[in-house]
């Protein structure tokens, strides 16, 4: 870790000799105690600000030089806070957060077939999506998330309630072979995704999407022509990936290979693919992986609750495959809390590698951050605090008890901080979180309403 | 999990038809939407009340039945609240809280002998132990530990600062071969811990123990007389316990044995050893401690982090042993949140026998609860809310967004919750924490003595 050679000072001095040199009008300063960049020399301020204007990032420098270079409509104080870029879950189905905890600890088929299915096709519509992405985008919000990856149905809706909430979503309709509640054949999921791209594509917060489920829920026609429509538009290509020994299996009886080479023998990669999970490849499927560009959304968490295995992260990292992480749905999971997922990533490469340099902190941090934005293809606009990125960051309290004494900022965000120290959020430069006050969504009753909607949940598995 | 049933309902009934009973006058009552006993029905009352007489449970009862039977000086009404036994945590190092974070992601011999072996040998001594006790007092204190087991130097003072902060301690003074703060020599060790052990055997919240740091670190015959000075005053033997391959490499030169195996052979388990991680084990060293009764201390992440492996939960379990859950020092963990501890006990053992079945939340609330205070051999006193007990007990927030909707109060504790909902800390009988207001320790001023000397450890290292 570097820091920020102190010129300012210069510029102080020069002040007071000559006149005061005209100051530039922005929109916000952000100040913290320290400012993590997460640029490419990992530099960090200490104490550091950030400058916004608008929707961008202007200038990081220090408190000092950014008063004198600019005039703030509005200040966020944060000088006992660490600032950091705001953290980027590639993986989830924010709706899924109205069945967390309604059944965990099963094998995947009865916890399926017994819970999520029949939950599922009572419970999901129009409606049931949009109160629990109020739920799931208050929770990210609350935990220092200010991007996040969706695969579910209704996409449309998720896209409404997100930018409505003022969340940077990457949102990709599902694509299956059999029946669901928005599409009953693959046919009309595609026409539904194309309608849901054509929507979106100019929105300055959503980058609509499509999402093959996986490679085991669909045919080679279906993946075929999901790859293509999103390579029509120019839009990132979601997919579930070899996240199971079983669909390892099934592209071995399908396809007679691994589920990496499947997809590349059907042309299925693009330049803007996606793959959650990546757990089960072998070092050929890495290769691969790295030829396409393809990112990772790595989900320690839940790999390890649904026993799916330890993806081999060092090795991704090596090849300079992009990973960055996910929570998956808060129905495995069972929360959206990065924090979690980057403590969960550090310990999962340490156990499953038997070497405790593995994923160290700062890695952890950057597959939150950078990597996850590499992971996304959208580097260039978010993923670390540097002029000309979106003004997306958050401001961490370090004042617990379990973050006393602090020697290494960055070892305290990834092995004793917790989303709920999460004070301000910020994305495409609007103020989402301040002190914990939410602005942007009404807190009691996005949960009265969730609380509502989960009587139905009840009923339809019976408990 | 099973309802008490509502008896109280006739009594009150009668209570209208007769005169009102004479009702017993008590020290406090605690209510909460629900209580979770566990006891050894996983009984779950909901709403539910607990009776606190002095430093003792009197009742667990509905509300209204505990209302009628009882009057009651204080009372904390935490009825949107889930009130549990007490969190005990069977492993940590207090003190340690000192060098938490101070340096990660290292191998093993370099973390020792470049950070904290340094940072011991010139930041040990009564006042740094006293210092940071208050500090890992105040943390258990607010994330719902109520007793704890250490091992570490100059434990008299460790006993002074617990019992001060009302916390209940199982505290072995450190026995090890090589020269440490408070011993020149074992034997110098072994002369303190009795004198210890002497002073403290008829606390009211303290369990002086012994703390034979490990096979490795110790000689056959200071082995064998830490044995024989636990059983001399029937007090709690505690060790490190194949924790690494290294070890059971160690065993294998010296004794040509298994750890568990060589320790038998010199007559060291008792009838109260507490063998701390016990990771490297073969079926028949489980038989072997399961024999002596030996109780585990699990710290999955501990063991995760610094790459050491995954302890065969469910085989102990299956075989009847007693297994606990532990932090470890908050310098290889690096917090003492018990809440964690839990969810990440479900995890790793799911992953490591690749069954999302193993160790499921109620499993993982056992081991924070009434299988720990079996591993210590006290179950008869802590570990579950039951009549005759000590008045252990905490409150628990269920209001956080990540924790709604709510289907089951215990898939939530262990998969949702985090140290800090927890509202009210009890032990004893004496409310150490309500509100998350600790009023046996002052907060600021242990945590700026703790800041204080963190730059006498930062100058130890040289950061």
């Amino acid at each position: 870790m570097k820091r920020l050679c102190a010129l300012a000072l210069v510029v102080v001095a020069g002040a007071v000799l000559t006149a005061q040199p005209a100051r530039r009008a922005i929109s916000l300063v952000v100040i913290g105690r320290s400012v993590i960049t997460q640029n490419a020399r990992h530099q960090i301020l200490s104490p550091g600000a950030v400058a916004i204007s608008g929707n961008e990032i202007v200038d990081v420098d220090t408190p000092d030089a950014i008063a004198l270079k600019y005039r703030a409509l509005d200040t966020i104080a944060a000088r006992d806070q660490i600032v950091l870029p705001g953290l980027i879950n590639t993986h989830t189905h924010a709706p899924m957060v109205m069945y967390r905890g309604l059944a965990d600890d099963l094998a995947l088929m009865d916890w399926l077939n017994t819970y999520i299915f029949p939950a599922e096709a009572k419970t999901v519509s129009p409606e049931m999506v949009r109160i629990g992405t109020r739920l799931a985008a208050l929770e990210m919000i609350e935990s220092g998330t200010t991007t996040y990856t969706d695969m579910y149905y209704f996409e449309e809706e998720i896209a409404k309630v997100t930018a409505e909430a003022g969340l940077r979503g990457v949102l990709g309709e599902t694509i299956i072979q059999f029946p669901v509640a928005d599409a009953k054949t693959p046919a009309e999921g595609l026409a539904r995704a194309e309608r849901f791209i054509k929507e979106f594509k100019d929105n300055d917060l959503i980058v609509p999407a499509v999402a093959p489920h996986a490679l085991y829920t669909n045919d080679r026609a279906t993946l075929v022509a999901s790859a293509e429509l999103g390579r029509r538009f120019g839009v990132p290509v979601i997919i579930h990936f070899a996240e199971t020994q079983d669909e390892v299996k099934v592209a071995r009886e399908q396809y007679q290979m691994t589920p990496a080479a499947a997809l590349e023998s059907i042309g299925f990669w693009g330049p803007r693919t996606l793959a959650a999970h990546g757990v089960w490849v072998t070092d050929a499927d890495i290769e691969i992986l790295k030829r396409h560009g393809v990112g990772i959304a790595h989900n320690p968490e839940s790999n390890m609750k649904l026993a799916s295995g330890a993806a081999p992260v060092r090795k991704y990292l090596a090849a300079g495959v992009a990973v960055g992480l996910g929570t998956d749905g808060a129905a495995s999971n069972n929360d959206l809390d990065m924090f979690e997922a980057m403590r969960q990533a550090s310990f999962l490469a340490k156990l499953s590698t038997m070497d405790p340099t593995a994923v160290p902190a700062q890695t952890a941090l950057d597959m939150a951050t950078i990597l996850g934005a590499k992971a996304l293809h959208m580097e260039g606009l978010i993923g670390s605090i540097e002029p000309g990125k979106r003004a997306d960051l958050i401001t961490v309290g370090m004042n617990a008890t379990r973050q006393n004494p602090l020697y290494d900022p960055v070892s305290h965000l990834v092995y004793v901080t917790r989303g709920d120290d999460v004070r301000t959020t910020i994305v495409n430069g609007k103020v989402l979180m301040k002190d914990r006050q939410v602005r942007t969504l009404n807190r009691s009753e996005v949960i009265a309403d969730a609380n509502k909607l989960a009587q139905k949940v009840r009923e339809a598995v019976g408990r």
